[in-house]
């Protein structure tokens, strides 16, 4: 079976670096639904297709429909997505979600997660983004897996409840890490010191996960709980309770994370 | 003035590194001393050097003290370490230390602060590692400029209270990303899934702040709220009240911070 016809819903960052990699690799990208005129013409545009706010007017005749929304809007638009269309696949790229949302609702159906971080203004390596897969029939998987083959060689097969906890830790390796560096940021920004003195230590904090474990990798005044330093630098923090509260938190995280 | 004969203070992390790049580069390490047998051992015979464990029997012919001990050690240890060896160069490695701690003290004193995480199963690559220094002198900020530009291009100078600014911004974009990645590992392997699925979300991670902010990067739940997949997250942490915690200030903070 070869899928060739496919409709974007979503037009957030993840459907749009899907679209272009479907574009890329010679798939038909029939449409683009979005709920505003805003996101949906700029993904249309970037893709050289129509798009349309209203899902009934999404077209009926797409082999693959591929829903990237929240998941809140994605639970709660499921039977008007599959409505009329009940012959095509559909697949969610959402990590956290099961399934079986679609289960009384499509035929066919199945999930294609890609577990990256997609901002809009950066180009993505598809060769190095994991895809987690799952269908309902052993034949939508074998088309999945094709699917996702022709952008990378990392495609595995994941249940929904593996594919929870996935996604929970791709937020703290991900989503979480990013934001202590924004912190990082605040408090050079704050001294007149620029950032990117700080990307070799990055890197290296980074590249050190890939030979030995985050726990023997750990380091720092937490890890040994330095009273001296860590009293200083929460004595810094005082004029920024937040942070001063996170520091204190995940140093304490730390030391106790050490001794398991 | 030609620096050569160095005695190495503290047989940690740094110290051991250092050691090895003083060696690669021809420097002669005389001594090292540490407050245990086992420490000052090791690292002596990495270094094929002697070591001590009492500053009593610390040679008083180097021309320079690196000290590289834990920041209330440094301190206490400041006015032994000096005693007798007042014609030489003293320096320490610890970020959040100001250079002061040697006045009245030593005549000729710096500080030479390497911005990395080093674990001792880890070699070092000391062209990516920025070195920030302090010199009472004019003439010995020129020696330890010298010294480190052996190793790397990326040496600055910074006030005592740069760094100790460097130092705190270093705690959240290396200790605090890190532990990320250490509770995304313990998440990982309660469900049985490898920590190496991981390693192209957090590569990318770190790549992505190259390019562009880390405010701009920030991605996942939190920066959008979505509340049906923080409160999902959650309930999954229940049983692990401690990283629950975590996971709902840092989402928290993400959400604040994107909006300042």
């Amino acid at each position: 079976m070869v899928l060739n016809k496919v409709v974007l819903i979503g037009a957030g960052n993840v459907a749009t670096h899907l679209g272009k990699a479907l574009l890329k690799t010679g798939y038909d990208v029939l449409q683009v639904y979005s709920r505003t005129v805003a996101s949906a013409s700029v993904l249309a545009e970037k893709l050289k297709t129509s798009y349309v706010t209203s899902l009934e007017e999404v077209r009926c005749d797409a082999d693959l429909y591929i829903v990237a929304l929240k998941d809140a809007a994605l639970q709660e638009l499921v039977p008007q997505i599959v409505k009329g269309r009940e012959e095509a696949l559909f697949v969610h790229t959402a990590g956290s979600m099961p399934m079986q949302i679609w289960k009384g609702h499509a035929l066919r159906y199945g999930v294609l997660y890609p577990m990256q971080t997609f901002s809009k203004q950066r180009e993505v390596n598809w060769s190095e983004v994991p895809f987690f897969i799952e269908a309902e029939s052993k034949i939508d998987l074998k088309v999945l897996k094709e699917l996702a083959g022709k952008w990378t060689e990392k495609v595995y097969e994941a249940t929904s409840e593996q594919r929870k906890y996935l996604h929970i830790a791709a937020v703290f390796a991900c989503n979480f890490s990013n934001h202590m560096y924004a912190l990082c940021d605040r408090l050079l920004c704050q001294h007149g010191i620029p950032f990117e003195v700080m990307l070799p230590l990055i890197d290296e904090t980074a590249r050190k996960v890939h030979e030995i474990t985050p726990k023997e990798a750990q380091t720092g005044p937490a890890i040994r709980y330095d009273e001296n330093v860590i009293n200083r630098h929460l004595d810094m923090l005082k004029a920024e309770p937040t942070i001063q509260e996170l520091y204190e938190k995940i140093s304490k995280s730390i030391y106790n994370h050490d001794k398991l």
